[in-house]
């Protein structure tokens, strides 16, 4: 009698949109040892703090006093002294707040799936940039919206005209959401006049920005921009009548296996997310936090030259290699921090193709940048991540695939 | 311009179902140290595995070839060699399968929330107990169900009489949920014919079981029914044709911190998982599941019967005390296993209001049972925990907690 069932047949309308990640598959060919990987955009292990993480987790669980708790059900806005910690770091970034201000969360890309699903209908508009973070997209998907497009640094659209889509496509614009430092693909950072335009967008809409802010701190030239939530604080006087929603991380400061981020907001949106928290998760690992705190506390400010050093050494590689080994039609972003570097491809040529031609002919991997978009995808694009790879080897992957893109380019004329 | 936004007005229509929790309040009392608790559902933390924890995390942050990956991102299924171990774990709980039938998940609350996710729409019905584990409404709320109630002991309705008034509501049928071992909050535990009368209605609605396994390993009298799971893959011939979704958790087991779960179902659905964790989290934290794989290999099987003493002690002594002390007109479940007893009060007598007067005149705290109902909530009624308490206090507590309730009974007379 108990047959198999078909599962997809028995999933929610929403499951439809709860699709398969590319990032999944090209993660793979990173196992794949003389591939020359500019795939993934994750730090490099070799700069994680891992004498400090080792020391944090003995001084926890040897101790009688810490070991029960470290390994008890917690409560489901976080430990507080590392939202302590957490609320330290913030007023260091212009952000003066308390603790009731933050909620823990199981690294930022949580954080975002839980603003899907509390602000996102069917049919809802979330704003945002063209390309943006895949995670992003991938979390807001399950629950249904459209996407407009906002252009932050070249004007956007009319409050008006935003909001007429919306209605047209039979919902209302939710949120706008961006990485305004050293973006999740295109490498690029918004300046304080498009970030303050965003606010009056935002405000005008009536709506909230969500601000992640994952590759702040890796900053390597230029001065900082000061974070959204920063200016809405000084616009609005203080954090609980700001409308942006700062997503935060150590991932790529620290390490991101420990699945510890924040969010930072206004105290009545953070206890609603505490809500979230606890039905989805009941608390990220008490362990987790514990070691983070003791982790954060020791080293964090002390390590950032360093890290900042060995990536900007990277960056510096793989923008010199572009320049000498990419045909003229090419062009790319030249970021002032983060892992990443936009690459447009001459018009006609598909990033996806040319991953699979780039595996099989010179033995290099990265993201075709078609995944990236919320609505009208731009297929001649790629995401080049720096941050896995010696200069040595940015050098030979970048020449191979510059030669490729040039035989590509010359077989196509 | 920037003032403050109406968060409410904000959100999706489904976030007004993501409702606040007693159980929050509650655990606050845990904290006054003359107050005997009865009130958090929640393990003995002087049974957690502190030395052999201590010895994982040491000898996997300590290892220079360990250590970079611990702290890296990893795959969203999870790390394959503790999949292994619980596949084999699955296999000795008489369900034979491989790692392509487990994901990760934070605890068995997050296994509930993707449930919740990936099959309720809007006025759908969930099947489930009265009462049921309040976790898995509080996960469930924000996709908007309507519950219909399960009693499969005494003999369900009728699958017709179930898809009837769930398309009166507007919806369909989506799943069947239980706890079936040692239920939170019931204590009880179905009996194979109930858990195949289940399969029989689950088959004739083409719906899912979910198992929600967390007390199973809590045994302390009479025989092991299989899991729903294994009875489905006895009638199916394979698990990849099961419809049953078992949660599994370390939580109850080794330490609930680590925040690790698991689910074991047919391969297609966890690949369906796979993405929704991907789109959530990304992935359990990877040290956390080293840990999780060293510890469960050298200690689990050899600790369970010192685990399973310590609460055996417990629960006979809240069924002696409240033999002794309670009311005539008082009853109460009794627990082959797990951390509960459900207590009815006669009839009138509201659990809520009583654990205000229990908290002030009696200095004992439980949780009221009103919180448990999907539908048409018992409001005489309230869950007792055993697990945090001495035998000493288990007397002490139950002792004025039933002066208490004779007390309320004789005023009401």
């Amino acid at each position: 009698m108990t047959t198999g069932l078909d599962w997809s047949a028995a999933f929610a309308g929403r499951a439809a949109r709860m699709g398969a990640s590319e990032i999944r598959e090209l993660l793979k060919l990173l196992d794949q040892p003389d591939i020359i990987s500019f795939a993934g955009g994750i730090p490099n292990p070799a700069l994680f703090p891992a004498s400090a993480m080792a020391e944090a987790y003995q001084a926890i669980l040897a101790d009688p006093a810490l070991a029960p708790q470290a390994l008890q059900y917690s409560v489901s806005e976080g430990y507080a002294p590392l939202r302590e910690w957490i609320s330290g770091h913030m007023a260091r970034q212009g952000v003066p707040c308390g603790i009731d201000n933050i909620v823990i969360t199981s690294g930022s890309q949580q954080g975002l799936e839980f603003l899907g699903r509390l602000f996102l209908g069917p049919h809802d508009t979330a704003l945002v940039t063209a390309p943006t973070y895949l995670g992003a997209l991938q979390a807001f998907n399950a629950y249904e919206p459209c996407y407009d497009t906002l252009t932050p640094e070249g004007g956007n659209r009319t409050p008006e005209s935003y909001a007429r889509t919306a209605a047209e496509r039979g919902g209302k614009v939710k949120f706008a959401y961006v990485v305004p430092d050293f973006a999740n693909p295109s490498g690029e950072t918004l300046s304080r006049q498009a970030r303050l335009n965003l606010l009056d967008l935002a405000a005008a809409l009536d709506v909230p920005v969500i601000e992640d802010s994952a590759y702040r701190e890796l900053r390597y030239e230029g001065e900082d921009v000061p974070p959204v939530l920063a200016l809405d604080v000084a616009r609005a006087g203080h954090i609980d009548r700001t409308r942006t929603i700062y997503c935060g991380t150590f991932s790529k400061t620290l390490a991101p296996a420990l699945r510890i981020g924040w969010i930072c907001a206004a105290a009545p949106l953070i206890q609603k997310l505490v809500l979230v928290k606890q039905a989805s998760d009941l608390h990220s690992a008490t362990l987790n936090q514990m070691a983070m705190h003791r982790v954060a506390t020791a080293v964090y400010g002390p390590r950032l030259p360093d890290l900042r050093a060995a990536y900007r050494r990277r960056r510096d590689a793989m923008l010199a290699a572009l320049q000498r080994h990419m045909p003229a039609d090419c062009h790319w972003t030249k970021p002032e921090g983060g892992l990443f570097v936009w690459v447009s491809l001459p018009d006609g040529m598909d990033g996806a193709e040319l991953l699979a031609r780039a595996v099989r002919e010179a033995r290099v991997a990265f993201v075709p940048g078609k995944a990236f978009f919320g609505e009208n995808a731009r297929a001649n694009t790629m995401r080049l991540s720096f941050s896995l790879s010696s200069e040595q080897a940015i050098e030979t992957g970048i020449a191979r695939l510059g030669e490729l893109v040039a035989r590509t380019v010359s077989r196509a004329a």
